[in-house]
Formats: structure tokens, sequence, C-alpha cells
């Protein structure tokens, strides 16, 4: 069986202890192992910050936006690949895979171009200049410079290509070396990733650094000029963020975490329209891309009382032409949870729900894989804005008028949905629901390859308040701040300005 | 004896239990009692949240603006009876006192004029429409809004006007209610501003409470929505922010923490220049002003080798000029400090600098009061690059040829500032200092009544890294961010533009 190793210090190394082993969730065949027990980590760390970080912060932006790109020509080289390893190992029907794979691609080359405005400079220029006395001369000047540490990047078993590529290609392109972890039940897609980038030598040395298995004392090794970002559950983001360390020394933490994510269909939107069948093909798209399996999918179904019995119907209608099976079959459109934990943490996440199935069932199907399928609740209780269930679940629920104070119930959430014409009921909900969320996202049948909004897209910020982690990424320009210190220059104008060149 | 009562849920209240008794730090006079005990925190949260929050987010940003010019004109009315409590209660020279109140009403009366470039708006667009498809249809906007909590401030001790307006001015601009807690010792200046901005109801009902004395469970009743911004020691720092629901909830927290903030001065200043005075000086002012009870101030005096015995004279020939004593004297330079426990903190603290004492001494005053000498410690072992002595107290230090990286040993602070015209040395010690910092000051004799890197000015940003709390403020229209939610509008343009008006 394969042994994946880890990339730290610049060389491949195999951890020792007992291994985890990597399933093809269809078939539950084992696939490969992986162990990181006895890595140097402190070493790794230290490697990345004196060889990666010096290495990165001497090229200016445009030069380490070309490493972005020549990152997603590599990958591409090897997109098949990718996505035969995103199908064996993670459960994706090839439609699920090429989202994740071409996703990562496309966020590696959408922060290149932006590298490009950012230019020849080795930091940023914050805002104009600040006359701050009487006399022009007492100036003031905002710059963003990297910061010195690593970027330690935890990331989510669902995107092992596009997570990897969302986080690493911000950190790189502010200067800073990446140390990622993938979750390790799916990590065979971001370990091919680090091969093919390794044997290219794309990288300055230390600049991008993997490591396979569990984290063990990763947290706490990191100092205040490090930063986390991590995104899975809202459990594991809060032992971070309490993490000794990480408290004592204020270290910057990004969380994307849990999230009741809803879609609101508006009470003017009339059964059949286009407004209504782009309605629910997003919802069906939301239950079923990826098993459900997206931190921005749809958890929510928000109707008014009045056609909840219709939206009920076409949904169901629409959930049972969905087939369930192997993606490694054509004809599958929606494959197993990543694992056996997954599912059973669905299946109950279900029962917590409350309500009943309108369509669906907990019971295991007759074959291996961990299996289940799509599952639309009807009337669930109060848990339904509380917990989150990660897989192909949604909940249908009734407003009355004010669906924005149902919505916010949630807590705090990355991406909510409304489908309306009815430019007053808008304004209301948007203005309702924004203090809650990262991403509004307004539903037109007019927008082409509509992407729905369970696309995040690295041009607007990704994250939530609340529940969802308090995080942001992404955003274009938005992204790179996490990366950065902001400091402001006070002094002689003159001095300023020749200092900035 | 004055019993200071809090103003909470649009009331003056009383607690109950055992008080604390408020001093003048100079005589050790008791001059009020304060108490929290069994208030109700809960129910002031929730009429903030309920009350002050609507009527604020009702309002355009100018019509909030035109609030901060209303409170610094009745701060200005009674300026002379604030100064006066910051003498007696704070042990404050009528300079520090000045300081003091002048910064709260400088930074209301600057948040107002920012407020005019808002205009009518009540949440603001952030950057430019970005097309995300291959039609200009598909369209995002970034857009911020306020957040719908309550705004905890809890203010440190040295500043209680300042302090309370910086962050207040902020908060309420971007449509937040406050929740002010002062510190208990210094508390008559923050209830005294409180008392006037009550009596002329200033502000909606509900956008602005006080709470003095203890916090009591106030961080456990926050929520997700709710920000808490303080300001004081590293360790409440921590205990804030690894409280359970702040990590529960992802909370937002800023903190400003201990620093210290160094001053270097460049191998190319001759003594006896400008340049040389300037640094002198500005030193002198950090240790003395406020008795050194400043985050901002310099606790660490970087000079080349070569200099070092020529500014130590110099220093101790200032710094010997300085009377200490009653501040309610017209001639007294520098106060005592503010309570008995800054005091021995401040004397154990020294002692753990280690290395001698080339001015000063920690000899207690044969009268009372919390008095102690500016104290300059000389050849310090490394603790000087750890703890943070809050009083009167610098370190001078040696440096051969990289004072970056001494400085870079305080592992993240507020400001530090360098004295050189060498543009090369500049550059290079600008550079490796800024990740560490929020701020950095170059000094330059040039800059008429320039007020040296202790001063905080509301067009930069105030905070930093690391030890420094990780946190940030001000910094003109940059402050407003912590108060709002960030928030990308997807979906079809003219929807969007029209929903932005």
């Amino acid at each position: 069986m394969i042994q994946l190793r880890s990339y730290l210090g610049g060389q491949w190394v195999a951890g020792n202890g007992s291994p985890q082993t990597l399933l093809n969730p269809a078939t539950e065949e084992p696939l490969a192992n992986a162990s990181s027990g006895g890595l140097d980590l402190r070493g790794a760390l230290e490697h990345a910050r004196a060889r990666g970080g010096p290495a990165l912060r001497a090229l200016p932006f445009a030069e380490r936006g070309a490493l972005l790109k020549a990152m997603a020509d590599a990958m591409q080289g090897e997109r098949d690949r990718l996505i035969e390893l995103g199908i064996a190992n993670g459960g994706n029907t090839r439609s699920d895979a090429k989202f994740d794979v071409d996703g990562a691609i496309g966020t590696l080359l959408e922060y290149s171009e932006i590298s490009k405005a950012l230019g020849a400079r080795k930091f940023l220029v914050d805002g104009e200049g600040i006359q701050l006395g009487r006399s022009a001369r007492f100036h003031g000047q905002h710059i963003s410079v990297p910061r010195q540490g690593v970027a330690v990047h935890i990331n989510a078993f669902n995107f092992p290509a596009w997570g990897f590529a969302e986080k690493a290609a911000v950190a790189l392109l502010v200067g800073m070396p990446v140390l990622a972890k993938p979750a390790t039940s799916s990590a065979m897609v971001a370990h091919r990733i680090m091969e093919i980038l390794a044997e290219k030598k794309i990288l300055p040395e230390g600049a991008l650094s993997l490591l396979v298995g569990s984290p063990g004392e990763l947290v706490s090794l990191l100092g205040a000029q490090d930063v986390l970002a991590f995104t899975g559950s809202g459990d594991t983001g809060a032992r971070i963020r309490s993490a000794k360390n990480v408290i004592e020394h204020s270290i910057r933490i990004n969380v994307e975490a849990d999230s009741l994510n809803a879609a609101v269909l508006g009470a003017d939107v009339e059964p059949r329209s286009d407004m209504y069948e782009l309605f629910l093909k997003d919802v069906v798209r939301d239950m079923t891309q990826k098993a459900g399996q997206k931190c921005t999918a749809i958890r929510r179904v928000l109707v008014s009382r009045k056609v909840i019995d219709e939206v009920k119907s076409d949904l169901i209608e629409l959930l049972s032409t969905v087939k369930v099976g192997n993606p490694a079959d054509e004809d599958v459109r929606m494959g197993p949870l990543a694992t056996a934990s997954q599912l059973s943490d669905a299946r109950e996440g279900v029962a917590r729900l409350g309500g009943k199935l309108a369509f669906g069932s907990l019971s295991p199907f007759p074959h291996k894989g961990f299996f289940t399928t799509p599952v639309l609740v009807e009337s669930p209780g109060d848990a339904v804005h509380e917990h989150e269930v990660f897989g192909p679940v949604a909940s249908l629920l009734a407003y009355e008028s004010d669906p924005g104070r149902i919505v916010a119930k949630g807590n705090g959430g990355l991406v909510s949905s409304i489908y309306s014409e009815d430019q007053g009921f808008l304004e209301q909900v948007v203005m309702d629901i924004a203090p809650y969320h990262g991403r509004v996202f307004l539903g037109h049948p007019k927008i082409e390859l509509s992407p729905g909004p369970g696309t995040v897209l690295p041009q607007l910020v990704h994250g939530g308040p609340g529940r969802a982690g308090g995080g942001e990424e992404l955003g274009g320009p938005r992204g790179l701040a996490f990366y950065m210190q902001r400091v402001a220059l006070e002094g002689s104008r003159p001095v300023i300005t020749k200092l900035l060149g």
C-alpha cells in the first residue's frame, strides 16, 4: 500500500507510529496509509521561516504572482490525474472532482492576475498620505508588510485541491511561506499536488510544506508572526482558538466553520416561473453536489407558507432523479460521504433536526461505501438553526412575513441566498441578513451559467461571523490583509516619500 | 463620600455589595466609592441592542457624526472640570490631564469630520463593483454594514477621557451602541463625561451606557453580533479572549495590551545636533508624561555603543530636573502612579529588568501618595524584551549594527521610533521592525510641535501584533471595520445597483 509522506524542510519525510488508512469511500478499499508520528514539526516551521520567508519576500508581488501561475499550469498539466484521485479518494463524481480541481487552478490564476496590479513593490501602500499637522511636513502613510512567520493552513476534507490552493495562493502572493495540512482522509489529492510542485521545483525552497497526518503539536509551536487559517468544524476551530500560545501571543487565526446557509424564496415568485425553477435548481445542486459536503451548501430552505407544498413536491420530484452510487460510474450523480464517521454524523444530525423526512431515508445501503440518499426534512425543530448536518441534507421551513428574522437565528453564516424580483422585499431581507453573513447571493434567472450560492469565487469574500467562525478569506486583494501587518509610518513627508520609493 | 453610579438601560443605577474606593493618588484621600454588585448587566445589554442600535442605525453617517460633534462640544464646555478631576483622581499634572481631555475631544471631532465624507449612507460601499462572469450582468459588490449587537469597551486607567472617546467615537459613528467600562480607580472622569452627555440628552436612548465598578459577568453575556474592545494588561486580554462564549461564538475582540516600545538613535546622529536633542526630548517626555503610564511610552532606548555614555549622562541631566510631587502644585512636572498596586508592580518590574539604575531610586517617598522617581535602567537583562514596567521607567541598551533585530525581540509592539538622517539605515530598520508594529515614528527636528511617538493620533492606526494584543484601532476610516460586517453581494448587476441606491 502507498505510504503518503510529508514534505517538510524541503524534503519528503515519512512519519512513524500507527498510520491512518485512506479509503475509497465508495468501495471502502484501502488506498494509502499516512502517519505524522515523530516528524520534526519545529524544524519544519523554522526552515520555512528561515528559508522560505526571506526567499519569497525578496520577490516583488508580480514575481510571486508568476509563481502562482506556474503552480496553476503545473496542476493543469496533471488535471486528469488529480480528478481521478478526487473520484477514488474523495467519493467525488467526475463533476465534483472537476469543481474542486478547476476551482483550485482558477483561484491561483485569479491571484496571479491580481499580482500584476501590485507590480514591482514588495509591500502594499495603504491609502493616501495624510497631513498630520498644520504644516504639510508632518505626514503619515500606512503600509502593509508581509508577516515574518509561517502561514499554517489546516484544510477541510471536502475540497482537497481548492481548499489548499485558495489559502496558499493568497499567503504566497503576500510573501509568507505556507505549511499546509490537508484532512488526512482525502489527502491524496493535496499530496499529489505537492509532488507535482516539488518535482518541478516551482517554488523557492521552504516556501511550501505539506504535513500529511495528524497535526500533533503543530499549533503549540506557532509564534506571534505566524498565522493559522483553519477550515473545518466549529469544535476544532474553538480548540485552536483557545490554545495556550494562540491566546498568549495573540496569534492571528482565521476560522471558517459551521454555517446554516439559507435560501429564501420571495412570496412574489410564482411556481413555474424562471426564478422559481432557478431556486429549485440551486437547492438541488447544493444538496447533491459533493454529496452536500460544502460549507456553503443550502441547509435551510425558506418559502412562504402558501407555496410550501408545491415546493416540497417539486423538490421531491427532482431529488428522486438523482442517482446515488459509486462515482466511478458515469451515470451516478451523487457519490458517498467522505468517511464512515461523516456518514454516522450525518445520520445522527438528521435525527437531531427533528421533524420528518419529506424525501430520503437513513437506512443503510445494501452494499459497501458511506452512502446516504439526499434527505429533505420538513417541520424541523429549533435545532435546524443550531446544528449543521454536513451531507446531502436540507430542511424546508415556512415563513409568514419576516424571513430575515428566521435566517438570523443561524447566528452567523457564510452565505444565504434570496430569490425574488420584489425590490422592497430584497432590500428588506438583504439588510436584515447582511450583518450575519459574509456573502448574500441574489438569484436571477437572466444570469447565464450562474454558479449558485454554493460556489466560492476568489473575487468575493468567503467567511462569516459567529457560528461561521468569524473569518474572512479571498475577496480579491482583501484576502491579503490577513497575512500582512498594517503599520502607520509617521514623520517628515520628504523622508517618508523617499522611503517608499 | 460620593457614590458613583452606573448609567445602564437609560438610567442611573447604584450597585450594591462591597465598594471599591477611588483615591487621590497624590494624597491617598478617598474621593468616591463605586460598586457594580447586583446590576442588571443582561438587561443593560439587551436595552442597548433593542433601543440604542436601531436608533443609531436609522441615522446616516453624517448625522451620527453630528452626534460626535455634539459630544465634543459638551465636553469642551466642561473641559476645566474634567481636567480638575484628572488631576485629583488620576494623579495627572495639568498638562497630563489636558493631554487626556483634549485627546478625547480631538478624536471625537476627527471622526465627526470623517463622517462628512460618508454622507447620507447608512452603510459603506467597499471597493468597486466586480464583473464575475463573461457577461457584465453577473456582478459582485462588497458592502460593510453595522453589526447588530453592542460594542463593549473595557478601558484602561491611564486615559479615562481619551480611552473612552477614541473607542466610542468609532463605534457610534458606525451605528453600534456602546457600553463603556472605565477602569474603576480613575473612573471619575468618564463618569462625569457620562453625566454631561446624559444630562444634555445628546445621544439616542440606549446608545451609550457606562458601567462603573467590576465587570462581573459582562463578558459571558456577549453574543456573536457584539464586539469587545479592551485596553489594558496582556493577562486580562488573554482572559477575555479565552472566555468560553468568546471562543464559542467567535466574538470579535480587539486587544491593546503590553508593548516594549523602542526608540532607536542612528549611529549617524551627532550629539548636540537637532536630531539628537529631539531624541532626548522624546525619551524624557515619554518617561515622565503621565508618569510613564502610557501604552505607547518608550521602554527601550537603543543607541550605538560609541555614544551610550554620552546619552546616559544627558538623560540623567534632563531627568534630574523633573520635579515629582502632587500635581495640584503648578511647578510639579510628574505626578504619582495611579494606584498603590501600580506602584508596587512598577517597583517589582524594575527589579525584574535586572541591570542597574543609572538614574532614580525605588525607595519609598517620605510622604503619602503613590510616588516614584523616573528610573533609567542600564545593562538590563533579557527581561527588558519581555516585561513592560508601566511607569516612568526606561532601559538604555547599546546596539552594534543591527538594532532592528533587538527591537523585534519585543515580539510585537504598538510603536517604535527611529532618529536618523541616514536613508539606508532608515530603510533597513523600518522594514525590519514594521512587521512587529502598528506604527513606526520617524523623528525629525524640522517637524514643528512634533508630538513624539507616544501620542496616538486618530488618523493613524493604533495597535500592534503579538505581545501588543494583535489589535488595531483608529487609523481614520480604517477603524470602522471592527464594528462592521463586510458582506459580498452577488447577483444581477441592475438588481444590486438598484439595491445600493
